[in-house]
């Protein structure tokens, strides 16, 4: 008897996973990865509950990884949904709820086929699972803390497949096989408080900051690279909270977040960042103070044999020839990265962190086609 | 018997006149100067209280003016204080109190020495004095409405002498003939929102407010004019209020203040402001909406006749020689100036709208001697 995997995700969308909470969610899926022979451990750390479950021998050269998350964003206000926000109501076809399309989906059509798999045609070799409850939050105790634990477990995966919702249109046209990285940087520039009036005694913070806004956001970063968007930078915020037109302000607030790829890392930018902040000062006289917060450096699982293998089998499920890219935000693939090759596909994300998150029923099943073909040809 | 000023000062400080709040201190010198002889209209408008009283006939040809006001700015937190912020006490030969500076002092003053004056030595002329009760707010329903009913009753005034306190050190060290004008814009800058994963799709204001902020601060209007400094340009805020480092902002706004000498008018800044704009919104995209507030046009009282007389009173009875000077903030003389040539002179301003305002007794008698001797030696 094969796993449903709508039947799988509608259980996981019942359990109120908002991060950092389990919900329920992790240990639904201990129970049934057990129930199937899997080996879990729970890699909790702090408040967050995470679970490393493998079928096979620990440590195979040959394991297959799945990674995944249940916690999601919160609901914002129930009233504005169409349907009960944990109830995984069906309509025409369609699944409600939060974490339908991020990633419950995912998670339950990669659980669904590896059982299936290790049930009906047990391979040469293993496949570990991973899921955590903090993807969506500060991610510190979530992917992190599960990688950790399986250095100290002895625990490896050869390939990794992350099962977030990569297709920006229709199922099967895009796979990720790289992430830009994603940094800030939270920058005070320091003045002397002074009357307007009298302009020589006080020192202007703002005009200073606005000048170092100018040049970090006027600069090509670069023009793009192979597998890459150019890099971008966003001034996302500029503050000084002065409510008096007469007084010129001491301080002034301005926060950046760069989407880098593969030509820079986190270091060289800050070194970038700090050396027109130095200009700046030169010219003005105001200090800059700036504090650098990087969620992940950019990666690239370089086109070979893995992404070969999983285009293959979007293709032959679906029939779309999926784009890979390396567009879009970060996941948990960042951390990942550093352990093995990763590569992610998942369902069309659309709906994603909005009101009335859907997903349709259908594609949960071909999902987990696609995942079975990817461990039948992986194994092969 | 001569008028005690600092008693008047003192009846007044006790008179809680925080602006609006005319807080008996109107009508207390509109009794004591009807008392004198004074006949006294009360152009009251909107929720200000204002009083205009003549001796003399109305409209003659040589009219001295003074002008000045009761309300006072808010006192804080009344802990701070060190003296009732309205009792008037009297410590070591200083008089304590919100509004004992700045500028009940000045009023008492040239109430006592006008009274005194048409008491003593009726002039072939006549004197008119105008107080209000609101220069410390929006002076919509102040001065302004002062000058209006004037108009529509026929009182005029030759010159006019405003009471505020100009010495930045020591009494007698500064008349002001003159102040440059100030105005504020408010700046709202709007794009269109979007994540910052894709600033393709989005179009972020932060930026071209900080290169139109750079621009507008790095500009130099002038180096100053024969009686006034460098007109200045102060970017007093920027804000945004965007938490989110992930999510680039639909709009940000700025203040700017500018304070301008009789090289400029506020009309033509704001061409230039808007000029400005319309080159940074060619270069991004970004559409920006500007309101103007003025508070006044630039004004001088070219050095002359009047100045030169006020400053003989000033040397004669401080033994000080007073510069005569256009720098500082805004006063209601910017009101004034369309009517008659206006200068001013007053105390020491130090603790002006401060903690434990006070001001030395003994100034305030010294004060009333140097307005009494302008009178003597005007219709002389």
């Amino acid at each position: 008897m094969s796993t449903d995997p709508a039947d799988l995700t509608a259980r996981l969308v019942r359990c109120p996973s908002v991060t950092p909470e389990e919900g329920g969610a992790i240990s639904l899926l201990e129970e049934a990865l057990a129930a199937a022979g899997f080996d879990c451990i729970r890699a909790d750390r702090g408040e967050v509950s995470n679970l490393i479950a493998r079928w096979g021998d620990k440590g195979h050269a040959r394991t297959f990884g799945f990674n995944g998350h249940t916690d999601v964003v919160p609901v914002g206000d129930p009233a504005d949904w169409s349907a009960e926000p944990f109830g995984a109501e069906l309509r025409d076809g369609w699944m409600y709820g939060r974490g339908t399309t991020d990633m419950k989906s995912g998670v339950a059509a990669f659980v669904a086929a590896a059982i299936d798999f290790v049930t009906e045609t047990p391979p040469e070799g293993a496949i570990l699972i991973t899921v955590t409850g903090d993807e969506e939050g500060d991610a510190a105790d979530g992917t992190r803390a599960i990688l950790d634990r399986m250095a100290a477990e002895g625990e490896a995966m050869t390939v990794c497949l992350v099962g977030e919702p990569t297709c920006p249109e229709t199922f099967g046209d895009m796979i990720k096989i790289g992430r830009r990285g994603s940094m800030s940087a939270h920058i005070v520039a320091s003045g002397v408080q002074g009357h307007t009036a009298y302009p020589h005694r006080a020192k202007n913070p703002v005009p200073a900051m606005a000048r170092l806004a100018d040049r970090l956001a006027s600069h090509t970063l670069d023009e793009g690279s192979e597998h890459f968007d150019p890099s971008t930078l966003a001034v996302t915020t500029i503050d000084t909270g002065n409510p008096a037109t007469n007084v010129i302000p001491a301080a002034c607030r301005m926060t950046v977040n760069l989407r880098f790829n593969d030509l820079h890392s986190s270091e060289a930018l800050t070194r970038w960042m700090k050396s027109e902040a130095a200009r700046v000062t030169e010219e003005t006289g105001i200090e800059f103070a700036m504090t650098v917060r990087v969620s992940g450096e950019s990666f690239l699982t370089p086109p070979g044999e893995l992404s070969a293998l999983i285009a293959n089998a979007v293709q032959a499920e679906t029939g779309v020839t999926p784009e890979l890219s390396t567009s879009g935000g970060t996941s948990d693939a960042r951390f990942i990265r550093a352990h093995c090759p990763v590569v992610e596909f998942g369902l069309v994300g659309q709906t994603m962190h909005q009101v009335d998150e859907r997903v349709e029923v259908a594609q949960i099943g071909q999902l987990k086609s696609v995942y079975s073909r990817i461990l039948k040809d992986w194994f092969a």
